[in-house]
């Protein structure tokens, strides 16, 4: 999260277009379409295709400049062995792109066998409910039984307009308050948490 | 805030802490000292004084690196040109020290006539009251006429100590509730909104 906000603060400043990191912060993981608009907004002009596209262009370079590693977040490789280990069918849904997000699944220890929705898959970024909704029949599941686990207040929209419960973590800066009034079932610090928490999830028993 | 959360986030990493970015942001902006505490805490060891410094070090190389120059926040400046037009006493009181925080006054204009408290003058950082406390001693006010300006839940706690009343800006990155649990009189988005709503603040008719 903080190295996109500030890979993003970065490419939009070198453009000349000077936006306060708070604000992109908030705006992480809404579809690109959206962002360009926000930034379009805070602007007070519209940004063509070719500036968009050079500054998404320019933000994945800074991006893969400042964050040569990646890291998993605290918990976050047990959580899935345990799902796997009990049965509990589960994918993945990003709004980022191949190759873009080999490494963070590499690092999750996510190979072929995990359902990966990633933002070419659909034709609506979040906060539309495409990318859950199209995991969601990948996995052979009812929306009902899904459980959506987010760390932007985007997943939360999205998950609520997919009619599936959403867990909020911290991870994303966003404070425990925006989360609950962006409809959060529950929030949780990490996916460490989040795993000893599953019980009161009815996820495990 | 951005560029120092991605800054620490790089430095403990380099040290082999790798700790959350959401952590750490919610932890600028308190003392030094606090803070390698709240990472020895996160890490579940001590951290010596070398350690420490070599952070500190590491954390400023970095940010000076990944953030050459500095911008003022939207209406930063003409929110004190309208405040010196109109005879209301200010000063700045930062955790940061000279010469890294020269840059920052230089964007906002700040020049020797304003009364500027830094780290070095004050025995214990923010959460503790004392920059707000000697920074209105050296304005000559009573604290009861002081308004706090400050961006991190610290700022607020620290303002509460200093019985003075606090404004809570957006920019920190911190959500518009948790400020207010804090303890924030009021709450604008940045400088700017700030700036027009002084008349709300009964600082100028």
């Amino acid at each position: 999260m903080y190295a996109h906000v500030f890979s993003w603060q970065r490419a939009l400043a070198e453009a000349g277009m000077a936006i306060d990191g708070w604000k992109i912060h908030r705006r992480i993981g809404m579809s690109g379409g959206l962002f360009t608009r926000a930034v379009a907004r805070e602007l007070g002009r519209e940004l063509s295709q070719a500036e968009a596209d050079a500054l998404q262009r320019r933000h994945g370079e800074l991006f893969q400049e400042i964050l040569p590693e990646r890291r998993a977040l605290p918990g976050a490789r047990e959580l899935l062995r345990a799902l796997g280990d009990a049965g509990v069918k589960y994918g993945i849904a990003t709004s980022g792109r191949r190759p873009e997000i080999d490494r963070s699944l590499d690092c999750l220890g996510i190979g072929g066998e995990t359902v990966v929705v990633e933002r070419r898959d659909v034709q609506r970024a979040k906060p539309a409910p495409d990318l859950f909704l199209y995991c969601q029949q990948r996995l052979g599941v009812s929306p009902d039984d899904c459980y959506v686990v987010g760390d932007a207040v985007w997943d939360l929209l999205a998950a609520r307009r997919a009619k599936m419960l959403c867990i909020g973590l911290l991870s994303g800066g966003y404070g425990e308050d925006e989360l609950t009034r962006a409809g959060a079932f529950r929030v949780y610090r990490d996916p460490q948490e989040l795993h000893v928490s599953l019980d009161e999830l009815g996820v495990l028993p």
